[in-house]
């Protein structure tokens, strides 16, 4: 998907809302344990009931691989379910030797047809650029990660008044592909960060995870972080999936993504 | 598998060979290609050859992804083929928020049973902890890794005179796990900084790729690298697993890992 057709789909749907699909067997309602596939029943059930709300998901590979091969095809068909229209993010966080990074890029854009995938920055340049050689495919790397571990290396300072680890991978990775098809993780819980990061990637689109069950500010992270396009795919993944618990539990994740919807209506309407 | 228990493997075999199996379906021979799962079947020609020369196996995760759930199935298999005595590393290169992490940690050693998983450090403790909570499990952390992009972030300066990043990642992750159960990714392609990387974690086993088609040296790795316990698990994919291409392919690979199971028992007897 062009970014240009992500800013039409956030515009026509007044929402800049990412549904996690981070679906764990142990968590979803019990009726659904009687399905063949329980897990993508649910996310049958959570598509059907967000996709109008929403202009993406993102599973996280995690939740699927943790059940191996069995996991892998819900991932499969789920994918398959999601309308083309929604942006597709696998949350894989891959990175490796350039053969290898290589091989997942097929994994995630041939063998499976995500728009983008998540990416580590630690092994630099030649581990990145595979998943950028895909014609109309998103990396989205890492950059200040929404958990408290980003404190211990992503804001150490630098020598030579470069800024934190986290300011370094945003100025050297802008080099290594277009923001047509580069996005970049920033934790919602790290706010206070935004105005900041926009001084380095003003035009880049921002995924922001933390929203919710972690604490951060929607708000806040719509004011200090959109940018000409809205720039911006904010991510709620408990706070959604998991609001209801019984039979009526897509109708429950339904009423959740609403409220977070008309939010970002009228944070669209104030700083956009 | 304990450090005792693998160090003792060591001295037993005279080999610290670690064999990559980095299957790729394009790349082995024609004939395998009749079997039902012509990459298990490699992997078993390969491990049946190669098993009393090299204490540990090291399937890199993303050639089983990239053919999806029968990708997944040929990992499973070859993972349950590997003798008991052998250490299984699942290069997998892994790191999320907490609760991300724990089910990688599950896929890997509970859903299978690898002995040992690669993690990025980029989003810090929390991220790798998980994996830590295993008993007798090991977490072998990127530090310094053995392709070009290792130059982006890995060696820039920090601030306050704290050395490299890598050197920092080595410092500061040394608090989150004991060398019972944290190991280092370190480059053979960067041996000139082994005596470096030995001052700082003098006690840990590093897991040392880049030997052979990567250009890393054997003896220098050794020289620098080694420890009172070996300390080092040298591995080799290409230099082994395709050495032959026809109906012969598992002597070949076992004519190239005898050539290096000979050096490095004369690595052990020079330098341990």
């Amino acid at each position: 998907m062009t970014k240009e057709t992500l800013k039409r789909e956030i515009l026509d749907k007044r929402s800049y809302l990412c549904v996690g699909l981070d679906t764990d067997i142990t968590k979803i309602p019990v009726h659904l344990l009687k399905y063949d596939d329980p897990v993508f029943e649910f996310n049958k059930q959570i598509i059907d009931a967000t996709q109008d709300l929403c202009v993406a998901y993102k599973p996280n590979v995690a939740f699927y691989e943790a059940y191996g091969a069995r996991g892998w095809e819900s991932l499969e068909k789920t994918l398959a379910y999601i309308p083309d229209n929604i942006f597709t993010i696998a949350d894989a966080k891959r990175g490796d030797i350039g053969n290898t990074s290589r091989l997942y890029a097929r994994a995630f854009f041939e063998q499976m047809d995500f728009d983008a995938v998540t990416v580590a920055p630690y092994m630099g340049c030649d581990s990145v650029s595979p998943f950028l050689e895909f014609q109309g495919k998103w990396v989205i790397l890492l950059a200040l990660t929404s958990n408290d571990g980003s404190a211990d290396f992503q804001h150490l300072p630098m020598a030579d008044s470069k800024g934190k680890l986290y300011e370094q991978v945003l100025e050297v990775s802008q080099q290594w592909g277009s923001n047509e098809q580069l996005m970049y993780v920033a934790g919602a819980t790290q706010s206070s960060h935004f105005e900041n990061i926009r001084k380095i990637v003003p035009d880049h689109f921002l995924l922001v995870p933390g929203v919710g069950a972690q604490g951060g500010s929607l708000e806040e992270v719509s004011r200090f972080g959109m940018n000409k396009d809205c720039g911006l795919l904010v991510n709620s993944t408990r706070g959604i999936i998991y609001s209801g618990t019984g039979t009526g539990f897509a109708s429950e994740a339904r009423k959740s993504a609403q409220e977070i919807s008309y939010q970002m209506d009228n944070y669209l309407e104030k700083f956009l």
